[in-house]
């Protein structure tokens, strides 16, 4: 049986919240906006750029998983999150999950939600067979992280073109 | 055109080195030996599970590349490393490349190998129009890596399972 996550919902005064995979539908829900959120340099995809790159990560199937927190009263995204999944030659053919691109709305943040994402992507990861999940962040997040379960390992070293 | 690297052959005194990508042929030339140098954690692939893995990868095409370096002499694979290409829906859709397992055979350090293979990688995320390529490494290689173009920039944070 496939025991991996898929979705989850909750309710809280203001918000009733649908945990699910990314949609085609979702960039009307706000999901381009919110990860400009994330970052400055994040220039506008426009929505045949949006399902191209959809379709692409379609393709992948199960190796890539982008999850997103619906608030079905106002239907818009509020969090997002993804994780894919590196099989390697080491550790017998170990497999390990990559996290990327964590943001919650600013207008919901301080409710756990970004708890909640990371860990449904953290267990995604575990119920796909692979031996550890990673993630690269800012030390200022390292407390955040912490309370996801995650513990300081390395370090990220980048080269920018 | 493509101008992605696929091959690069050089000489020395004692090995006539070809850089090229993970072939098939490559797990009776060493090539799985050489990774459990990396990780003490590493189990042994069978030759099954190795073609299993090796057609897993090649599925993803252009997105994931094993380079390797033989010494056409021994036909051994002195050193490896790999790169995977990472889709994203921020910076425009852009693509960031992840550097993974590299490694050089404890008889040929000392000679740069581990810089070539990087610098490889580098070249063919560049070619492949990420606008950045990341590794994660322990601090004691932060001045090889800074030597291969790289800056320090995050940290990394591991959930084990």
């Amino acid at each position: 049986m496939d025991e991996r996550p898929v979705k989850g919902d909750s309710q809280e005064d203001d918000l009733v919240l649908s945990l699910r995979r990314l949609e085609i539908s979702d960039n009307a829900k706000g999901f381009v906006d919110l990860l400009s959120q994330l970052s400055s340099a994040t220039t506008p995809l426009t929505d045949a750029d949006f399902r191209a790159r959809f379709a692409e990560l379609a393709a992948l199937g199960d190796n890539h998983f982008v999850v997103v927190a619906e608030d079905r009263r106002s239907g818009r995204i509020v969090a997002t999150g993804s994780v894919f999944l590196e099989r390697k030659f080491l550790r017998g053919g170990g497999k390990v999950g990559h996290i990327e691109d964590v943001v919650v709305d600013s207008a919901f943040r301080g409710r756990h939600l970004g708890q909640r994402v990371v860990g449904f992507l953290r267990d995604y990861a575990k119920a796909s067979g692979c031996y550890k999940v990673i993630l690269n962040n800012t030390t200022d997040l390292r407390s955040f992280y912490e309370k996801c379960g995650f513990t300081e390992k390395n370090i990220q070293m980048a080269c920018y073109f």
